[in-house]
């Protein structure tokens, strides 16, 4: 251990390209955006913070314990998930205090991450710390989060103002009564704006255990009876309608797959009545899902709310964990996706319809210059979105404008979602998103293949425009 | 709108890297090869515009309307395919100055995209407009284009020359007459070089609507009975000695899928005369076509023809746009590649045979490190084609060389191909892969893995060697 | 041909990023690694060239013939590879010769790849030449190294010593009997360490047509009865008690996918007497060796012996080639690979297993940011293995930290391994890896993601503390 703390700087050029002319560029591209509101469209905080402006209890529960990336790289490297707080209910403080030490004592395992990178531009710039973590400093750093945790200006709504935020959208269950979102809606001391969003996935699958209980809870939340095919799509419409009415913009779908093969009529109601008696076979059950897929598109022009999908993820890859920690603690892993096949019924249908919009994610890189990227260059309604999850990060991101940028151009890409649940770290990722587009949009500049003008121009769009446009704000 | 519009410069370092001492290196190698000429051996420019040497009608006809890279990003943003004069018939003096306001309009959809470099190319380097292209400029940019059209040095057989054109394919049905090919060669005021190249793909789908119609016309054209499987090869061979007589070089086949799988002579009987009879199943012609495709391998072996490959595209995606629009509208979209497997029937009869050729090309980047650079790297017979479609741009270039070369090298690489109807943006295509190429080389002298003296050769081939060898030119 | 040959040298910033800042930062990172001993914890060098130290016979069979990187290249040239020594048996002088002039005269065909590297850095360090190779220079290079072959300073043992090998790892039959490695640890004279590796790939496959006399010889050789299931598992077992005996840390698996679906006991033991009868088909042969594999698992937990994984490659893809020549000769060709729901049985019954480690690797870059790098960063077991075979070359190892760095950090890639059995190349291959791993933590330091004093430590720890992680040493 060394005998003076290794300082913990933000550098003012981290992550711009090296080259001199070509980091002199991006700086001024980022200046111009570094203030600009944050535009949040798809994330995981939950709208209670901000209705109730609780505190944040402990540093472990703010920063650890909810953070599957951080979690899954200490598992990676031995630690239990329950040293981390996960599964463990409200944190004690010593309990708190011994997950954070594990943290700082494994620093080094997050280099060359972004974790690492979101968790130091909190510690430094929201926290104030100015010690890099390791064993020696980690009660130090987690006395000055705690100590700045009981000030007021560290409570939910006074960090939303801080952070720049213009909107922030949960996801949310269809039964979910968004009652914190109507809170604040009807707070006249808030000025903010948090949407819910529209996430109907264990409903689209007939085949899981809870399916028949859930069709319930949805019939007796939208007052619409489920108990056949006509009724359960009407009462999917009306809780779309109750989230359009508390600001929903969009609905979210992530299934293992992305197909979406339409059924006749009355082969989804049969299919649906199998469901509903709990005969239904897994194939029969992914036949269903991908057809509801569709239907959700179908609402989708109907209605308004943009679809996006995130698909190709195994959720709970190792099933011990998931036996003992539930689900979102790091053990889900990506699986190759297909899309252009996959969409085409849904995109023959909807593709070009007056006001759709698609957005599509993927975890699985090569779909990007593939698929993804021919797709948003040719149908309206499809949109780009941004590299997410594993692939948020500064080498994927740059790889991301590599691959879609020359079939798509900028114009159809999703601008930067953060997709988490780690509140405080979402102005790192909004401005690591600003940093890597201001160093690839200087790289055009300098190769000549755009001008500064027009770079400032993209830049600027990139931030505020493209979410504006994609997700219809 | 400014009130002053923005210049349109091409900066004489556009494409190198940035770096400086790089970027030395790469104004040496591509200086060394920007004046050679042209070998364009792939592509779909009509011949018949070189025979006839009409003047191009107007502006939208020549540069927006046939060009589907131009009309899908447009399509994208909400443009109907019909505004850009798709499927219209000749265009009048309004529609055409329409269409080309609605480009000029759109002129930031196309930032950080190869179509948006190859137009600016053209207009700066060939047509000498000196603004960019906006809502503002669009009359006078469409007026300076359309007077240059009409001066006799911009006819087509005037632009060939100014392009330093070598060699032209174009890309021609096996019932074909060549009837341009043939008075080009006759015509004693001709001395460029334009080839066909034949394409046999819908004989080769039995399960198509049009393949009875297709084998009479080639039974018709060929004077051999395409009754029977015998006389249905014998005519192809015909053919094909026809398109060798008329200075063929090579042969194209585009197939959802690349297998190979050969089928025993009487199995291929059979499914041929199942085909003939309008019985073949879905999966009997898919057989029968991969068991196809492999005669086409050992026709190429007998009668040396290279055989180029460019398979994995989901043509007209977008049924609706087909059915009002047609094929090759932008409504194409890529699916994943596999060659290894399905290549293997093929190459283990073929790989080695003396003279054969088969260059492959894909749209799938994930095959480049996998499987082509691997199969150059061992067989003879196999080329790596240029990037292709949606990546011939200039990441993606940079990628396949940084994926290919160290498989393959640079020798069994083919040379760069347009494959473009756009005939005006020939000289700026290949221009483009020439600055890359210089680029990616002198990338490999900064590095020290190339001496200079080696990088200025290994330019040279690329241009020059290369597609002389891969092609048999 | 040029009057005075080119010259050979190799320049000490080789490999380096061309950025002068972030060069300087490369070169310090390289030369705080540079002269680390080698770790080379899996490869094909024969353990009988250092048991016996018998002198190299001549420059081809040394550095030609076993090498198929070097062949493959060649044969796509047109080269046949008899005429390289290869299925020749011993070369005379005349032939030896002929077969280096074949090669020295290609030279131009290895440009840009990593075998001109390696061969060049060889011909440099190692035998003092000083003249690049080509036609003209042919000879004198051949005699030059036949005259440092006639040394005894490049006997095998010398040249151990030489490349400050502190270990290296051979690769096994679980039959061999280890004899080499035996009289190696009983020479008093030896002082390096040379391990086997258990590679059972032949004894799991039961449609192999030489399983039945594999089994035998195994009976044989454990003194264990292979007759029914039971017994085979026990003599595989017996095996790698003899390997861990003899120094073995690890196994190897390569088959052609990288399922591990796990059989009951009956299901297992009826598939394996059908197989011992010679009944077993080819999807019960897969059945039963994808169960095989996590029984290799289970073993590994038991025994501590680290288990890896080099699945997806398409052998002897040119059969008349293998039917001439044999196997590794240069016609494996890749295939796309899946990890993620294939590993998941063996996964989730070992994933977390006290001790367990399993190194996967790939020739299919796209499983390194989508499957590798998330199984990485959340199984304490699982290593992402270094880039291997045509993924060993600069670009694709810059890729491959690129793909893998974000999402598991460093500490969860398993350092770099040679897997050559060209054993002149070493050094090199160990070197190139340094200084590219030195260009990748120094473009951190540039980019202020890292520290210089964390990139001085990582690029340390991939030297030395990874392997002997990974592969507990």
């Amino acid at each position: 251990m060394p005998a003076t703390p290794a300082p913990l700087e933000l550098h003012p050029d981290r992550l711009f390209p090296a080259d001199p002319g070509v980091r002199d560029v991006a700086r001024r591209l980022h200046a111009s955006v570094a203030e600009l509101p944050v535009v949040s469209p798809h994330g995981h905080v939950p709208a209670a913070w901000l209705a109730d402006d609780t505190p944040f209890a402990d540093p472990t529960s703010l920063l650890v314990t909810p953070d599957h990336y951080v979690n899954r790289l200490l598992h990676a490297h031995g630690v239990e998930l329950s040293a981390l707080g996960v599964g463990q209910g409200p944190l004690g403080e010593q309990q708190s205090r011994a997950a954070f030490r594990t943290v700082c004592a494994h620093w080094e395992v997050f280099r060359g991450t972004p974790v690492r990178y979101w968790f130091e531009a909190q510690l430094a710039e929201l926290f104030g710390v100015t010690v890099r973590p390791d064993a020696t400093t980690a009660d130090a750093v987690y006395d000055q989060v705690a100590a700045c945790l009981a000030q007021p200006e560290f409570r939910p709504r006074a960090l939303y103002a801080r952070f720049g935020l213009s909107l922030l959208a949960t996801t949310d269950d269809p039964c979910d009564d968004l009652d914190a979102h109507r809170r604040l809606s009807e707070d006249p001391t808030w000025s903010g704006r948090v949407v819910p969003t529209f996430r109907p996935d264990r409903y689209l699958e007939a085949a899981s255990p809870t399916w028949g209980a859930d069709l319930d809870r949805l019939a007796a939340v939208s007052g619409v009876d489920t108990g056949d095919y006509a009724g359960f799509v009407a009462a999917l419409e009306d809780r779309r309608r109750y989230f359009r009415a508390h600001g929903a913009v969009s609905t979210d779908h992530s299934h293992p797959d992305a197909r979406t093969d339409v059924l006749g009529p009355a082969e989804a109601a049969r299919l649906f009545a199998r469901g509903r008696r709990g005969e239904i076979t897994a194939e029969e059950a992914t036949a269903l899902r991908r057809h509801l897929v569709s239907e959700m598109a179908r609402m989708s022009v109907e209605d308004g709310l943009v679809m996006t999908l995130h698909p190709g993820i195994r959720r709970n890859h190792h099933t011990p964990t998931f036996e003992q920690f539930g689900a979102d603690v790091g053990t889900d892993i990506p699986v190759g996706l297909e899309l252009t096949d996959a969409l085409r019924p849904l995109l023959t249908r909807y593709g070009t319809a007056e006001g759709f919009h698609l957005v599509l994610f993927t975890v699985d890189e090569t779909v990007f210059s593939r698929e993804i990227a021919p797709l948003a260059g040719f149908y309206p309604s499809v949109y780009a979105g941004a590299p997410w999850w594993f692939l948020d990060a500064p080498e994927a991101i740059r790889r991301y404008r590599g691959a879609v940028t020359e079939s798509a151009g900028f114009a159809k890409t999703s601008g930067f979602i953060d997709d988490t649940r780690a509140f405080c770290s979402i102005p790192a990722r909004h401005d690591m998103s600003r940093r890597l587009d201001a160093g690839y949009l200087a790289t055009l500049v300098a190769e000549h293949r755009l001008t500064e003008d027009e770079a400032l121009e993209t830049a600027h769009d990139l931030v505020v425009a493209n979410p504006e446009r994609a997700f219809k704000l």
